[in-house]
């Protein structure tokens, strides 16, 4: 009989800016029985994602901080190895925050079952997951967007912008991408039908493409990522525009607070709102949500665009890459195939 | 029989930083008669606003600019001198957008009919008035305070911020004001009931001010300042608070934008909102706020607060004081006695 192992990545060390492979720590253990009521859960995919590095201080943020030793923090896909639930038989596909390991104990209270095809499973960390949720509801509660209006969206090609613009374009609007690589760009224009996008890294002056493609102003801005590329959204809004913060990817590895123009007279002079948003505000309404994404992938007026890299062992290479714009759409971790 | 002349303060120059007196140019004209359907209305008194300074440049705002030349736009109180408009018969008091002269030709329909005492007339352009309403809307419909909320205003001691403040006591909040002559911090916490208050010139730290005063943290940073003041107080507030943006008056006379530390991500780790006002949004409510006001005002559980300034020909040097701090409460300048 096969001898199993649970490999578990746990913090190392708090990281000073990026996080770097040694800020993590390979632990091997037993694997653990269920106890009564209990569900052992081998890991499909694993998720990685930008707000993970914020619980990797111990300064305050929207989540308790993780403390040096813990398995890291994150969102699994996986199926039940083993049960002592009755709502989670054997070979059911689940998905939970369990955390970066092979396997993982739940009880079921943090667990939501799967009736998904195995192909659509890495959608479920994705489009039908947290971020097709966060861009759900923030872009239709707190963006409120219209028919006509003008959407733009930083780090567009990431897990969240991918389903921004496409849901802009479902109700409407004009749709207009920032994202860092050429390729990226390819991606948001030719498959996800935004209807412009630019490369920030080679455009000569940001402000100038973001006015190229937004000719009438910005309407919506759904931010992503903050910093430089924020300000010259910013400078460009229109009366009563949107401003949806979502990340700040730019700013989570600085290791001072940066400064930038101020842009408060922006909000004043155009009576704009400004909204910082975390998808569990949202929890009691994740089923709508769920429904109308699922809907919409269904009819082929969303895609879901992944970025998967193989192994458990690669989980730390890449989270780090996120900060790297290594990713188009969700970045997963296929950790193993299911068992069918 | 008494030679009338209308005295006009005109647009001479736009400024480049804080106006001064060479900004205006009065002009001595005749009194005009009112045609067919006119009121011909002689001013009492004049505001003087900080919102003023934002059409004397061609630089967009959320008002047309001024042109060279033009007669100065702003508030009056008056009184109906001669009247062929049925709904303003001679002695009535209005209150209208009349701008910087002694006499005023209008059609009644930027008019709005006073029946008040004559010492109510100075509160009809403060906490009657455009300040009053903009205190009203913006900290309940924007602000949205909760009983036990803590809520910071900057210019506090303004005819805005003397507003917000107690507003915030009927609304059960704790008041916090910020100030600039230890005068103001006076009328806010001995005449005016803000239960804190504080002098950001004489402040060792503004930040640690606020944090001595506002122990909780802040819920609603109701803001008429920017500059390094909003920033101490934007780098404290809670969780799911708001910021309510009415002026900027440290930014107004600025040549170019200045900098200041980048803070969105106080935003999302906190779900805060932001939001830029103009009273003008709510010009259908207006009839709501004022009566309400009124009642308070009646009740005694608000007080009037302002700083008159004696003479027409003294209008720009009271507009320039306010960029000075040298108002309490609403700044007026007193033209003329009602004729009873």
């Amino acid at each position: 009989m096969e001898e199993r192992v649970n490999r578990r990545w746990r913090l190392a060390e708090y990281p000073e800016g990026l996080p770097k492979e040694t800020t993590f720590r390979l632990s091997v253990e037993p694997v653990p029985d269920p106890g009564p009521g209990q569900v052992l859960v081998r890991a499909l995919y694993l998720s990685v994602d930008p707000y993970q590095r914020g619980r990797m201080h111990t300064r305050r943020s929207y989540a308790r901080p993780m403390e040096i030793g813990d398995v890291i923090v994150g969102g699994t896909v996986g199926q039940v190895e083993a049960s002592r639930h009755p709502a989670f038989p054997p070979g059911s596909f689940v998905e939970g925050l369990l955390g970066w390991q092979e396997y993982a104990l739940s009880d079921g209270g943090d667990l939501r079952r799967l009736d998904l095809a195995p192909e659509l499973l890495p959608a479920s960390l994705g489009v039908l997951g947290m971020p097709g949720l966060t861009a759900y509801f923030g872009l239709l509660d707190v963006g409120r967007p219209k028919a006509g209006e003008t959407v733009v969206i930083s780090g567009a090609a990431g897990a969240v912008g991918t389903v921004v613009g496409q849901i802009a374009k479902i109700q409407g609007c004009r749709a207009v991408g920032i994202a860092g690589s050429d390729d990226k760009v390819d991606v948001l224009v030719r498959e996800l039908g935004f209807d412009a996008a630019f490369n920030y890294k080679t455009a000569a002056d940001v402000r100038g493409a973001l006015l190229d493609a937004c000719p009438g102003g910005i309407d919506i801005y759904f931010d992503n990522v903050g910093g430089s590329i924020t300000d010259a959204a910013i400078s460009l809004i229109n009366l009563r525009a949107r401003v949806v913060i979502c990340g700040q990817i730019s700013q989570y590895n600085l290791t001072k607070p940066a400064r930038g123009p101020r842009n408060l007279t922006a909000f004043l002079t155009n009576r704009a709102m400004l909204q910082g948003i975390l998808v569990t505000d949202w929890e009691d309404r994740y089923g709508e949500g769920l429904n109308q994404l699922a809907v919409w992938l269904r009819e082929g007026r969303l895609k879901s665009h992944e970025t998967v890299v193989e192994g458990f062992e690669s989980a730390p290479v890449a989270f780090i890459g996120l900060f790297h714009g290594h990713n188009t759409g969700k970045m997963l971790v296929k950790v193993a195939e299911p068992r069918i």
